[in-house]
């Protein structure tokens, strides 16, 4: 579904609401549900405004999730990553990336690539543009936490190996060309939209996918952190340092995906809408709860313990799952997406590990795995072909593996992305940004 | 007071001020504070939504305030318990919950056992059903996070000594069942409303107090942990391994709360419900500030120090205390019943200790003790008698004591509950769930 | 721009544009932005209370911040002293603090000094003023998180050396009197918004340099931590304890700063008023992301090293800088203003610690100076003078200077405000609070 065709919609239908009485003397009584058209404007802004915050939060819980994940030596250049990220996302889809996304695609277009005029303009103090029906202000800072989302996906598979420098220009290039790029193609009104009927109402593929086609090949060009994998096959673990720090982060994000799903709905200036996001609110929460249930269960009965980070990815990947359809699922059927979500981390965590990708977080099982899982059981329950999610998933592959082989090899080979041996091995904290994440600790070992 | 009588009333009241015009055209300039239907419905779903995310966001509060206040060798079986209860309740409350705790009891129904259809039914896509004035999905959101925050009372009454399954197994149950029927006898409209005028707005009582019972219940059946009391009747003080996270967790529920009480008012759609929800919070505040200054100054009296575990009790308190009366006391009587909140703890932790009753975080002090004293004390502002307030407090304590009692025991016996003395000793995390909370930090002593 | 004027007019405005219709009956059609009085009131009210939920939230950022930069040994004392403050400032501010800031000052008043009828009376249960445009519970509760803000500025700079006692009494006199005072010129319509046209929207002069004055003078005649600096002139640098405590204290306060300017705009209830607040947003959260950027990039040119607290406090400064003006400027100037704030940190930092000026977190540069710089330039973006801008920071800085200097040192001079040097040694946490905040964590050296 696009983002775009909404545009003019709300208020036209609250206008015509609205405007009944005035039309037609006789029918004077208002319709029970009229909503005003300036009242619509500023709760589907409200909506923006909300649903925003919520998912800029998110970018607090990635921080914490990584950082509670990650080994105390490599916490406080993740810590600098996740802020600096979310700061770059912002400033790359304000100079170009916003543009980029929602191009405004002629007629004859294939939609596959195009670009507004930038710098993305917003009204002057006290204006108001009403044939949108909402701020553009509003709804420019809810597709720019978007943005962000997809940048803090990658942090997370490829620390404690990547230096702050390369990981930062990789951020421009994801926040400013990939990410918006495949925006474009479907809430920009697009190939995937116009031509293949894609549906991905808050972005199972676009946002969660992108991300981890964006982590996976950064994992794959860079490599395992030193020692992860031994001659024998056999896997080193390294414990994440901070459990309940990764614990706050993965409530951190539940919540925001109130913001996340509940805000995608667009639109809460009519009592359907606001209704809609309502039953947003429920499924996304009951397919996060099925994701934890059915974690802990895969766990105990797989290694006979509840494993806490696998509960928590399991969250997020019910979370994930969900996200490509949030509104048609009934709860069961919710609550059976979510539930096979949180049961894919479980799978295919070890499952990478013994192909010898090294990924931090889980973040390829939660965002990529889940992700794909979330956009091709929308037909299941919502309007939309096997054939065009499957489309809709191999072009966000291709396009999002592409280029972000070509972004992280240039760097590579340029700049370089690694540290030294002896500075992973003491820890990126003291060579990168010097200041120690828990310097008073005496650690074991 | 019941929540269901509410259900059709703002819509009405606001339809009939929006169709003023229409039924007389003399009289054609609206009331000053007419709000339409619609957008009546719009604000009073608004409210659920934004109060539901504020509560769900008090699970992570309480999964950082127990975090912090056990020992680090049970810090990440702690973290798991929590995500995992708000997974279970928020299931548990779709399965059964919600019909039993709205049970639409019939006419001659003493109202103390009922159950409605189930699963629970929302509307579909795009649907609303203008006569409830709010959405049905929205409601039941609110709803099911005051379940889950009944249940996180619990872990932290009983943390550090339980086994994670038999725990969820607890939580099963209280959230299918043993808070659900509290519910249906007040806010499903009841023996306890209907009868005897019980009056707790937010839940002082049905939601603290259950939850204090089921806790209370819980330490006496499952004992204190190993070496807490001496043979000699000296206590052995464990102190919470992380002071900030439980900081952290005490304003994630401050924070949280403006949401438990204020969209307790179940409307924002006129003027009037906007006002009191404003109240609401000011008095909240008010009441866990003064908790906050009560409790400092109450072991500054005592013990020479400013303790700051008993100063974050002391909110809590101040917000449980404040909970069952949050509109009608002037801004004065919030701060007196706040601040008498806050001083319970700094009595009843050391007066557990001394009947052996291990309440690793003072769950009960917080919960149990300032929930009834919230209670019994809104006579004094509210629309209440201290009979009927009385019956309520009893009625919840034997029901939620009994039920939670065969609960325990049924577990104690069966599957046993207390992990094996090495197991404990050595911390529930390896044992549990394997996976070491700060696995790199070297431990003292 | 007093915060007073407007009180009378967002529903003056909408009653008219409401009452269209009835006066005319050929203009029957209303407008398409028309907003009924009471939904304005109510989009009004709910305004201050999702800004003001977001600015109480600060309080746990202020919280966790200062948490992290300090010491392990000093920092329970810096969790009780966080929400001790915020506490303090709501009862002070209840008591008399908002009737000195919003006094009504008579005509012939010049506008200094006022006081207001006290304690502050709010409507009865169900009550709602029409006049006001919004409820006056929701005003008071918004004013009341900008004054505990203020107060937590003050208690970083100070930190690891200043007893919880007298700390909490200069906390005591900040919220009741001084900070109040500055407000009443300002935002309660006194001397500096009267006489100078003085513009400072959501108070980086009023809050962050009041605050920063405060704790200035506090460093100055406290002292700076026993062993700061050497004979030599040595800095010797004592890192905080725990890093991503700080990134989350930050994250908290940046997600807090959408309800602090965001709802400074103090009205949503037409469509106007929303769109600035959406444009607060973006421009808030722009100012933000440049002061991480720029912060990164100096510290990176300077020392080599992407500094994460600098980065930290960069987004903070950038917050700071904004504040003054963050709806007149593009997205452009916001960018440029928040940079420079951010710069502003890696500058002054180093500078204080030259002058033996002991600011455990950096708040000074954060809140003073780069309050003073989002005050000053103002005027190149907004409708203010360079001169009136002077007057206001210079009258800020002589009274909150003097005031606070007053109360330091009447403490100093009576009960002491420093613990004794072995006690500093120790740390504050045993001696002050009785409880460590990491106990079992073994410290190094």
């Amino acid at each position: 579904m696009t983002r775009l065709l909404f545009r003019a919609a709300p208020l036209t239908l609250a206008a015509l609401v609205m405007a009944e009485p005035a039309l037609a003397q006789e029918a004077a009584e208002p319709a029970a549900d009229a909503v005003g058209g300036g009242t619509a404007y500023i709760l589907n802004t409200l909506l923006f405004l909300i649903g925003g915050f919520l998912v800029m939060w998110m970018a607090a819980g990635f921080a914490m999730l990584e950082a509670g994940l990650v080994r105390s030596k490599n916490t406080s250049v993740q810590c600098i990553k996740n802020i600096g990220l979310y700061s770059i996302a912002g400033l790359m889809f304000w100079v170009v990336g916003y543009s980029i996304a929602y191009p405004g695609f002629g007629e004859d277009s294939l939609g596959l690539f195009g670009i507004a005029g930038f710098p993305y303009a917003m009204q002057g103090v006290g204006e108001a543009d009403l044939g949108t029906g909402y701020s553009v202000a509003s709804d420019w800072f809810f597709q720019m936490v978007f943005c962000a989302t997809t940048a803090s996906i990658v942090s997370g598979t490829v620390a404690e190996r990547v230096k702050i420098v390369p990981f930062f220009l990789f951020v421009v290039v994801l926040t400013a060309v990939i990410y918006p790029v495949v925006v474009s193609w479907e809430w920009g009104g697009g190939y995937l939209d116009s031509v293949h009927g894609f549906s991905d109402f808050a972005g199972s593929t676009l946002v969660h996918s992108t991300g981890g086609w964006a982590a996976l090949v950064g994992a794959l060009i860079i490599g395992p952190r030193l020692g992860r994998y031994g001659a024998d096959g056999k896997v080193n673990v390294f414990p994440g340092a901070n459990i309940p720090l990764a614990t706050l982060g993965t409530f951190i994000l539940w919540l925001g995906w109130f913001g996340f799903n509940g805000a995608s709905q667009l639109a809460m200036g009519t009592v359907g809408d606001v209704s809609d996001v309502s039953k947003i609110f429920v499924n996304t929460n009951m397919a996060a709860a099925a994701g934890v249930v059915v974690a802990i269960v895969a766990t105990l009965v797989r290694y006979k313990k509840a494993d806490v980070t696998m509960a928590l990815n399991g969250a997020l990947a019910g979370l994930v799952a969900i996200t490509a359809e949030p509104l048609a699922p009934t709860v069961g059927q919710a609550i059976v997406i979510g539930g096979i979500g949180g049961l894919l981390p479980v799978i295919f965590v070890p499952l990478l590990d013994k192909l010898k990708i090294d990924d931090v977080v889980g973040a390829i099982p939660v965002h990529l795995v889940a992700g794909i899982w979330g956009t091709m059981i929308v037909p299941w329950t919502g309007d939309a072909t096997f054939g065009g999610q499957a489309v809709g998933v191999l072009l966000t592959a291709v396009w999002a593996s592409a280029a972000s082989a070509v972004v992280w090899l240039a760097l590579k080979y340029t700049i370089g992305v690694r540290p030294s041996e002896e500075e992973e091995m003491n820890g990126l904290d003291i060579g990168e940004t010097g200041i120690e994440a828990y310097p008073e600790f005496a650690r074991t070992a």
